[in-house]
């Protein structure tokens, strides 16, 4: 789909400002008789939710969600479940200061959708981003709670940053436990402490980082995707990629893939007990032909630095007048850091459409 | 759309299998009245055939396009033109060795869709990949001959291998005119003799080897693209990483913007003599918040090697059993190679429909 | 699309039950700078809502919309239009009472969805009809009011009675003032005044009666369309043919088309005074192969009685066991009449849509 | 979908004019693992070829079905299945005599979709309708011949003519087997010996007639379909009403449940000996808020008559200048005639589509 809407029987709509009365999706497609409550959805978002740091904007929402449609709860039943009905879902904007934009309201900050809206529309929505602020991905949070319901438990996604800057970590210290330990979402304790202090210098210097995050899905079962433009490689791609302040996507081995040689890249394969294979690497990141192996997914998103920055930078105004512009408020110094849960939610969106749609097709 | 189709308005549907009798596409949803002959789209489609060098699969192809609706020669006016109905395109395969392939019908070679399309299917077809074929990528090219004529003569769409194995370009040495002078696209004289030499050597190896593409597209005006769903670069990473073999997708600076600083990162602006922004850098690769900036559009696709090798592999058959494999028959040391007007035709069908899908909704 | 969704360019997703907190509606596609306030949604909302004459349900729904997104009020202009981003409204349901609905929610009413929502899903929202209300209608109706300033002043539509029962209105004394001074949107001041006492008596009787609703759009160009599966006609057809209890949908002549010859149903052209053709009649209803003629679009659509009637009928429960049914509650003898907001609506919306896409595609 | 393309799992892509090289489909999303020949399809196709009575158009073409894609045969199975991979079908067109048009071809006939195309496109293709003639539908039938096999054979589908100009069947007498029988699709013998009559008389009066056909769907499990604007009868409307020469669709009692009384029009429904409800009638047509019920599905469609007629009839050429015209040529007196099998593979393929969707969001 094109515009607001994602996903073919898994499909999420979404919409809102950054600085308007809320935001919100309505989720279509939903299997019937999942259990589904505010509380399973608020879950996720509060791992999203800003201020909860001090390497995150300040802004203070408490991101509470409402459910609006699409689940009943049947007092016999004493629980509530998916009718199979649009699942509408609600978040009220609280902290809204409009008026912290009015300097720049005539001003297209470098980097942001300011002058490229004002192109395709001739008007925008200039408080906070409008429609482009990150704050639309509260919406994307919210769906993908839905999603990983419609997964069920065998389906567990995680993300963690594997780059902040030019600090990348050690892959041989990964620990997934360690991700709930740090405000970074990092698997490697170590590179945390590098990464706080250079966030630390960065916001000193009114300055920003980017990122790399990555993500991975384990318990997919082989079959997934659909050749050959619904594959489900290509359909992550185009998910991780809409992400706000994303750059660059790729799968399993991915840009080093290139610099392989096919004895290399080979994920060979030899017999498992069950009659599945057993593969004995996974530089396919779990896809091959568009279509999921049984293996991990695996992906990874490179996330420019915020554009919002204090350092004044040269720009042009609405008239076309040459201009400098510091973006002061409330930003995040890297906004990759906050986009763990939304990777996340994006890879659950698309492998529930793909378990739906291969359902549909095949009756399994 | 999913499974075999693409694009909104302008939207691409291919068909066919590697050794059936032939490929096609039904290109729908074409302005009326532009010119299109047989001939516009055999251009493409030459730049593209196997065969045309020793560092390219063997199969002998010629790739004739027959167009079979959609356009109609007036007498009167003696030319033909699109009428707004369907082009429907079909191409014969001429080469067909499905017997090459007895040898392989009940294994699944590493790297390839094989297993995953059994996994899902419970049947294939096994001659030549069948529909996972690179042959596919066939009916993508015309496709895209179609597209461009939609986009017309100011914008100009033109890809280049950037990389092939460990081996990149030297930057500086960039020369368009030299990518028509080489058998590898490159547009480093230099970069092309050294991949010459790899090229020949992992054949003898039974080996093959990965590739960056880059593609640019000029003259795109600012504007298209649709926030947030249909973002334009999300709509490029996904046509993108569903073309064969492709496992990254980055758009301007990509991966290397997460080492940037905001600072860096932002693409300055100044006052140009039009009222339009004259842009100091293009680290976006021409698109913010998912819409083009007026600069160049600027991707890159990692290609994977050929999973087709000599070189034997550990795999198991259908049955679960472990085997070793070996892929004889005629295949592409370096599939990237001929990836470059792949490339170039994906990027162009995106962008016809962004033009159609803004010119629908704002009137320009 | 499916589901919850319909519409290419000019896209709606509607959501809610009967008796949740709320029903609403994501307005996506919508052409930027155009005017839109709650106040020119409202003004069609009003003309659909309950409790307005004592022929329909006296649920007293105030229906009052928020616009929670999409449309922005620079201080500078002084007024508020569409920016081109999702416009989200929201209907707060007042007037629950979803314990009237106790005594039903183990029976199925013959003639609703109560049993194959439950064959479907498993698990049904019984309240006042959950999803399957008409109530969700109110969101068609606030989504029609954004797709009339699509289509902007030019294109007129209007919607009117024809038949209530076995009674037909004269068509002879037509008059669309008419409409608007009689509670039934009669255009015939006599047959108003005949259904009038046909549903006082219908209602003294526990019963309900059917009806069929003509509406018109004037002012549509020649041109809008796509053949062969996106036809005008077939959109109109299956946009009517979706509104709660329709069960036939003619366009132009309709079903008296069959009985006529093709002399007859000839609409023969002539020359007008600035190239275009007068049509002499238009038994089409404004649209061959699938696109509009110029003419005005005329198209009816039969609405069958009322399914929730006093009068007791046979039935079963959920466990399969045999059972009587009379429905109490709130319902409108004749569920046409709030029909034709609805049907003005719809044909808006699918117009709007059309419109888009014939200027994606071709430019005017 | 919009154009060319109908359908969402189970999806249909059809091209061709009327006097081009062909015509053809694509239908994607098909379950794998279903035994399918062309004979399979040619069977189908048989039905509604032209030339087999002096009732329809003498155009003499076989209809040949090629099948491109989709399916493969394996020598060890010995039998042809589908593969999941889009099927592609050719059917060349043999008796093609453009020549025919030229004198019509700057007229716009009455009743035809000439001005229409001309409107939208500014081009046509004038030999034979081009895009709008009914050949297009042996491409529709071709894919009911797929959609029936994803059905099964559990489901059956048959239309009947219950009504040419003002002669009605008597539904008395009604018969399937007589269907077979007469070259009408007539149900009682009676009424197809007096429409033999009524079409001599027509065609030697230079005229033509309309028709009704009823299709009827029995074996349809409860719970396909999905509200809101997927509902199985909207569906079903827009695709019947998007055949050629449709102008109305009706399910279930249609036209006349306007005219009915709740209580007369409830299907009532009693326990069955398995727990589901044994309907007492079927005034619905199977179809209960857009979700079937199990019962049979019933609709009905109105087609005009044939536009191209010998008779003299006034109209305009492209010019915008007056002119007569009389249309020449080789056509069916009553195009309803040869619409029955085009009903029944449009049901076939909103139904497959139905199934594969629902099975998608429920599992069932």
């Amino acid at each position: 789909m094109s515009h607001n809407t994602f996903g073919h029987l898994f499909r999420v709509t979404t919409w809102g400002e950054s600085h308007g009365p809320g935001i919100g999706c309505v989720v279509d497609g939903c299997p019937p008789g999942m259990p589904l409550t505010e509380s399973d959805v608020q879950y996720w978002l509060d791992r999203r939710r800003p201020g909860t740091s001090r390497f995150v904007t300040q802004r203070r929402e408490p991101d509470q969600v409402k459910i609006m449609s699409g689940v009943f709860g049947d007092d016999r039943t004493e629980r509530q479940v998916t009718t199979g009905a649009p699942i509408a879902m609600v978040i009220e904007n609280a902290d809204q200061r409009g008026r912290d934009y009015d300097d720049i309201r005539d001003l297209y900050r470098p980097g942001h959708a300011d002058y490229t809206y004002d192109a395709k529309y001739g008007v925008r929505d200039y408080r906070g981003g409008g429609r482009s602020s990150a704050r639309e991905t509260a919406a994307r949070v919210a769906a993908g709670a839905v999603a990983r319901r419609v997964l069920g438990d065998g389906v567990r996604i995680r993300a963690a940053l594997v780059q902040i800057g030019k600090i990348g970590i050690d892959r041989g210290k990964w620990s997934w436990d360690e991700v709930e330990n740090n405000p970074f979402w990092s698997p490697d304790t170590e590179a945390a402490k590098r990464w706080g202090r250079l966030l630390d210098e960065t916001r000193k210097d009114g300055n920003s980082v980017g990122a790399v995050i990555e993500v991975e899905a384990t318990g997919v079962p082989a079959g997934w995707g659909s050749p050959v433009y619904g594959k489900l490689d290509a359909e992550i791609a185009g998910a991780l990629m809409g992400i706000n302040a994303a750059k660059g996507v790729e799968i399993g081995a991915g840009f080093e893939a290139a610099a392989l040689t096919g004895v290399e890249n080979a994920d060979e394969m030899r017999a498992g007990n069950d009659g599945k294979p057993i593969f004995l690497s996974n530089r396919a990141g779990g896809i091959l032909g568009g279509i999921s192996t049984g293996q991990p997914i695996i992906a990874r998103v490179a996330i420019k630095p915020t554009s919002s920055i204090l350092t004044p930078r040269q720009t042009i105004d609405r008239g076309g007048k040459g201009a400098e512009i510091s973006t002061k408020g409330r930003h995040d110094p890297c906004v990759g850091i906050r986009g763990a849960p939304v990777v996340e939610a994006m890879l659950a969106c698309v492998l529930a459409d793909a378990k739906l749609r291969h359902r549909g097709q095949t009756g399994n």
